[in-house]
Parts: structure tokens; C-alpha cells; sequence
């Protein structure tokens, strides 16, 4: 993999900081040891039409390479995978089963998750947050109930650490600053084994210098 | 693909009917010309050790083949369309580009479209949801306006009919009870064009017909 480059977001307000997706992108390319450079775009630029072009939703992440760019966290670990064997298995069912928990995790429990982390940093002043939160509570239950029955006895997903850790792990780190997880021994035991990886470190040192180098420079 | 089976609920309350996500798995095989048979799942035995052998999180679909079990509709999509050029093209840039879409319609688009329908079709009687729905609203419309650029002049997500059209239908699917799609009329056009495909009838007629069966036989 050539060339590649990963667009995240210049600053963002303190309680997203570590929690912006061109973090998994950062990860999953020091897990696979592929050289990368990255490229920042404002927040209050997400919608122009420069940035559209690469992103139709106005997010990040961006990832180039190649000569192709491409925009989704999923389909951008999935295509990086494809060229690691540190990220996926090799033959057919094996991808499969790694797909799967990707999915498993940026919809089975990012629905959820997503929804109370931003209930709990972007609302929680307001009144349908509070009485919204024990509903959207146990949403989030069920799932990491589910979660820690299936993670009992494994050390990752899918008896391998592969890109579907990176997008659990970092689903997780969505309610990071509630006690809910540390609730689930076989969730708690599994986000911090994943976040111990020195891929994992190195992607959030570099994206948290980021925005701290674009505060000096402002 | 041998010996498909695609399981679903048996009944479902009829706010869901529809809505239910093996309805994606049915489209799928009746567009790839797959033969295939149906299982079904009471809603109250979701969370039972046989059914969580099948999927971790006790939800609908689980889809079998060539002796092989899954989970995850994006990802069942996924591996059915490897097999099948009526629903990803056969080469890298059209894969990445399918899978791309597939994640932007099951994490992009469902997260606030999901938000909204919960919030209408589950707990519209109560008072967070009264306070809520304005926000989850323009949640829904920031996605709508972005989907609705991109497909103007498009007929489908990739420029061809793919798997991710089936997810992002069917996502939209998920606020059809609210006005909302008609307001953004090149995504009102794709989602009336997908719908009248013959195999999107057909799933739908069958899915629907298997809960008048189970009500009949009970």
C-alpha cells in the first residue's frame, strides 16, 4: 500500500478528543506497519464542497492510497485488511467471520452506544436527556450483556486479534466516561487488553499531538 | 450457494412488519437467483441458548450455506454477493466501492434513522420523545440532504444496482412512517426504484405472508 494518507479533523471540542474515527484508520495501519502521512480538515469546513467531494457526508474519516480514495471507517480497515495478514485471516471464511464483527460492531453496538454518548456529551443538560437516559442505559446493557457472554474465555473476537477489535474497541471507548463497561469483566478485560497494543497507543499519541499542534499554531 | 436457510422472527408486533432485517437477507437471494428455504424464531425465545448459539446478540437474521452459519446483515449481504455478479461487481475498485456504501447506509444513515424510528414507532407516548423528536429530525435531515446530493443523477449508490442498495432501501424503510423521504426527491426516486424491483416484492410478500401463517396456525 502506497502513498496512503489519513484525513481526520484539525481540533476538536475536548470530549470527542480520542474518540474521532481516523483513529481506528491510524491504528489499523501501525498494526499493519504501513507508512501513512495525514491531512487535516477544520470542522467548520466538513460541508464545503471541497471536502464533499472526498466525503459525501462531510465526515471523517478520508483515507487515500494508492491512488484511490475512500471514505467509511468499515470499508477502509476491510481494504487495508485485505492487504495485512496482522489485521485478517487469509482465506474465505476467516474474512467472513472478521466482516461479521465489523459489522457486529458499527451497528449491532454502535446503535446503542452511540446514542448514550451523545446523550450524555452533547445533551445532557437537557430534559428528554435525563429522562431518555435509563432507557437508553439499558439499551446499552443488553448489548454488552451480550458482548461479555461471547467474549468470556476469548481474548479477542474472533479467537485472533483482527480489524474487528479495532472498531469494538473503539465503539467502546464511545461511553469511556461511564462505569458501564467496567460492569462487564469479559468486556473490561477485552478493551483494555486491545488498548495495551502499542498500535493502539501510538494512533492516539499522534492523533491527540495533532490538535494539540494545530492549538499552537492557531 | 447450497442449502441456504435464512432465519427470521415467526411473528412480529406490526409496527415492525417490514422493517425486520432478514427482509435484506430474502431480497438479496431472490436477486443473486439462489434458492433458498426460511427458519423462523419466536420474538420470546430471542435470548435462548439455542438461538444465541446461532447469533451472539439473540436478534434476526442468521443466515446458513455451504454448512457455514452467520450473523450480521451486512455482512450475510457481503458474502452473498462475492458469489454473485447481480450484486457487487467481481473486481477490487467495485468491491471497495459496494462495501463502502454498505457501511455508509448500516452506520452513517442508520444511526439517526434508526434514533427516529425507535423514538416514533416505540415511545412516541412519552415525554423525552415529545422533547427529543425536533433534534432526532434534523439528525435525520443532515444525512437525507447529504444522500439526496449524492444521488442526484445517480439511479443507484454506485452508479449500478448493488447489495448496497438493498441496505440503504432498507434503511430508509425504517422512517417510512414520517414524510420525510419525500422531501428530498432524489432519494424519494431511489427508494421508490429499488422497492419496485420484482425481487424486493417477492421478499416482501414473503416475509409478510410467514407472519399471517404463524397468526393462522396459532
Amino acid at each position: 500500500m502506497q502513498d496512503a494518507i489519513v484525513t481526520g479533523f484539525r481540533k476538536v471540542p475536548s470530549f470527542a478528543e480520542g474518540l474521532v474515527r481516523d483513529l481506528r484508520v491510524r491504528w489499523a495501519l501501525n498494526e499493519a506497519g504501513i507508512a501513512y502521512e495525514t491531512a487535516a480538515v477544520e470542522v467548520s469546513e466538513r460541508h464545503s464542497e471541497s471536502h464533499r467531494r472526498s466525503h459525501p457526508f462531510g465526515l471523517v474519516p478520508v483515507f487515500a492510497a494508492d491512488g484511490r480514495t475512500m471514505f467509511e471507517s468499515g470499508a477502509i480497515l476491510y481494504r487495508i485488511a485485505e492487504t495485512s495478514p496482522a489485521l485478517m485471516p487469509e482465506d474465505a471464511d476467516g474474512r467472513a467471520e472478521t466482516l461479521t464483527w465489523m459489522f457486529a460492531a458499527l451497528n449491532t453496538m454502535e446503535l446503542p452506544l452511540n446514542e448514550l454518548s451523545v446523550l450524555d456529551l452533547q445533551h445532557a443538560d437537557q430534559d428528554w436527556a435525563k429522562l431518555r437516559r435509563p432507557g437508553a442505559v439499558e439499551a446499552v446493557r443488553t448489548r454488552l450483556d451480550a458482548l461479555a457472554t461471547w467474549l468470556d474465555g476469548r481474548d479477542y473476537l474472533t479467537g485472533r486479534f483482527s480489524a474487528a477489535d479495532i472498531l469494538m474497541t473503539t465503539v467502546l471507548r464511545l461511553i469511556g466516561h461511564t462505569d458501564l463497561v467496567a460492569e462487564y469483566g469479559p468486556v473490561k478485560r477485552y478493551q483494555t487488553r486491545c488498548e495495551a497494543r502499542p498500535a493502539f497507543r501510538r494512533a492516539l499519541d499522534e492523533q491527540i499531538a495533532g490538535y494539540r499542534e494545530s492549538a499552537v499554531a492557531a
